[in-house]
């Protein structure tokens, strides 16, 4: 019997999970399943831990998620098409939830759909080779329940571990003599340990962003933003100041590449993180930044040199759930024999073409058009449920135009479904003054 | 030509190198030497690095060194019985040296003896197992400099990559919900973070009573350490509290598990550290908590399935860089065919008539002599220089002594070395009142 190892059961791995029993659930044959799954529970990002560096089984801890993240863009961007918010909570509910909602939305549907038996929890993949001459891949895996390592076989590997959890982290001149804590974004958990401290965060991506934006929240001191290239350029609040890049930091002083100086008590690095795939063997390995079309990946799935190998949600994402749902539907009709793969000539063709259209790409209002395209195409080729992508690009536009309005206040708005055309609610406390993120607030219908 | 791999190139891996440096020197034939080191520096755990968590490589970072660390034991206790304290300073010094003096020290020995190019830097040994059939150990390992993996085959593996590196991260009640910094000893860097904190450490083991008495000696407001059996007991602080073990926490107040409770606005977990060679088949894999005598290792040393496999400095430590001398030249000779070992079954009953000698050790200064004598066994078997082993057992005692008298003074004390019989001066200033710990500050000899 066909045998398929999922890596990884976070968004994108549930998402191949619940793509294989759909088509179980419609009467197809599928092949045998197991998904490997280094955390003790699924959700991958989305599985709180306050655990930072390493595991208690000394494994690097996969999570990079914090207390009281809400969503930084419209759950109508994100919404899996064939489940959706409406269905799960029983009731349209806000915009922008925080992560124990979303946490409890992904699980539902994989509870639903009840693919728990086909994960084998604590079980990291310690390296994934491939036999030329058997034309299979060998995986070998530690079991930290049993605290074994063992190998099996497999004619598919699906690698879904996600890119959000190794962090890349640059020095700076005197970090090593700082007077206070330095840490990745990946290793922060609790905004009120930053309460009345002068903050510096270097970058100026999305944690940089929503990083800020909590401890601000939160009551820190002041928030300073240095950059390397430009400004985030948001109406930030008074305590709150983009500089340009950090030269040095003496003791508790950062001096910046203007000749500006700045006490902080404490520095994050919000400096993005690294693909990185230690357990792949070098010719199976994906190396790639981040970016809408990564090189090797055919259908920004399929590893060109070994089509039996393929990666989900290795994109820079505007889309996520519902493309890794789109990707999923897909890799498993390749596995099934639904979906006819060309040469591999014509494949790489295919990227580079992708790849230049990216390359050409005037503005984010382009490149999220050009990620709903890309599901679009991916979902024409399977029987994941249609959705109205432009009504999801139309999400995004306005969520783009309220964080310009408003850094503070852009997560008060809702948007329409795309899935059940239904107006989210607004929700019953503006974000800021909605210090309780827990899942029985969020859904409180009245504050 | 016989091929020897070296894993880590700290206090053990450099001991390996200049164990089959001298043997050159004095005329032998020695094999060919690859020592892998996941650093870009040699040192081990005495090379500092501000990071924590994950590396500039997305390798776990092996650093669990501290800013302002002086050694919490009397150098005379440590010193290389090839290369003394005093001839690689030109002088006396005072007997707890700050990290990089003693840095300093490790290095001077091995740039004297010139083995730096036996190192590769930046490479981390992902994967060692052994082919029966051919009689050789398979070494992959992750080179970063260029991205890429290789394989090399080796007769002879030595692990000398310690076991202080990954942390032993139990779970309390409420953690996840913590209003607070929570870390493990591991990513402790700077006691200033913690001015006019309240501090709360679980353990008291070394890392508790030196983290405790940095965050003291550096403007903490309170340390209270919570303990799963019994108190250090020694003479604290009057803002410093012994508890019993932490029961919960809820936001920032832990309750203790006589009902007692205390404000808290940090959590250092001082719970130990994992032996964990991830790299190592399930076949070859030490597997021992932290003792004087670990299972399976012939004279502390040799894999007792397989000879051609060698660990260094596995043990629970009092002696340390010596006994690690020891171990390598040790090792080296078996190596070299200069020793010839007994059975499997002999080595098997040596080693667990030495556990049971262990566990039935009355106290920790019989522990002392145990391992004195360990090393000085095995230091009978090759021609690592002799040392009065007496001495340092001497100082060793004394040390514990000056700790019971006053824990914040000990280190204001000085020992007699065992190599050149010196006095060590006393310290330009009391260590309470020593904020610099630089080396040009420590080795001023007048304040």
């Amino acid at each position: 019997m066909t045998r398929v190892a999922i890596i990884g059961a976070g968004p994108s791995g549930l998402a191949q999970l619940r793509a294989f029993q759909s088509a179980k659930e419609k009467g197809a044959d599928i092949p045998e399943i197991v998904c490997f799954e280094k955390q003790s529970n699924w959700g991958g990002l989305w599985n709180y831990t306050w655990r930072t560096g390493l595991d208690e089984y000394g494994e690097p801890v996969h999570c990079s998620m914090y207390r009281y993240l809400w969503s930084n863009g419209p759950k109508e961007g994100l919404e899996f098409a064939d489940y959706s918010f409406e269905e799960h909570f029983g009731k349209p509910i806000a915009s922008y939830p925080p992560r124990a909602v979303l946490f409890d939305y992904i699980e539902g549907r994989v509870k639903k759909a009840g693919v728990r038996d086909m994960i084998r929890f604590n079980s990291p993949v310690r390296h994934v080779t491939y036999d030329d001459e058997e034309g299979v891949f060998r995986v070998t895996v530690k079991d930290h329940e049993k605290d074994e390592e063992y190998t099996e076989d497999f004619d598919y590997v699906i690698v879904a571990s996600g890119h959000f959890s190794t962090p890349n982290v640059p020095d700076f001149e005197g970090l090593d003599a700082f007077n206070g804590r330095v840490l990745h974004a990946h290793d922060f958990r609790d905004a009120l340990e930053f309460k009345d401290k002068d903050i510096l965060i270097i970058g100026t991506s999305y944690s940089a962003e929503d990083i800020g934006s909590q401890c601000w929240k939160y009551g820190c001191k002041s928030v300073t933003v240095s950059h390397r290239t430009a400004p985030m350029g948001y109406k930030w609040p008074d305590n709150w100041e983009e500089v340009p890049l950090l030269q040095k930091v003496e003791k508790n002083t950062a001096t910046f590449k203007d000749g500006s100086q700045k006490h902080v008590d404490a520095i994050i690095l919000c400096t993005g993180y690294l693909h990185h795939f230690p357990f792949m063997a070098e010719d199976l390995k994906l190396k790639t930044n981040n970016r809408l079309y990564p090189v090797n990946l055919y259908n920004g799935v399929v590893w060109e040199y070994n089509p039996k190998l393929m990666y989900l949600g290795m994109q820079d994402q505007w889309y996520t759930f519902n493309m890794f749902d789109a990707q999923a539907w897909y890799a498993r009709d390749v596995v099934m024999g639904r979906i006819d793969l060309p040469s591999q000539e014509e494949m790489h063709a295919d990227i580079d073409h992708w790849r230049e259209v990216e390359d050409n790409l005037e503005d984010d209002y382009a490149a999220i058009r050009f990620q709903g395209d890309y599901t679009m195409r991916l979902m024409a080729l399977t029987d994941y449920p249609d959705f109205d992508v432009s009504e999801s690009n139309e999400a995004f536009f306005q969520w783009k135009k309220h964080k310009k309005e408003n850094i503070m206040t852009f997560r008060n708005h809702g948007y329409k479904s795309a899935l059940t055309g239904t107006m989210a609610p607004e929700h019953h406390t503006p974000w800021k003054d909605a210090l309780d993120d827990s899942l029985e607030s969020y859904l409180q219908t009245e504050s």
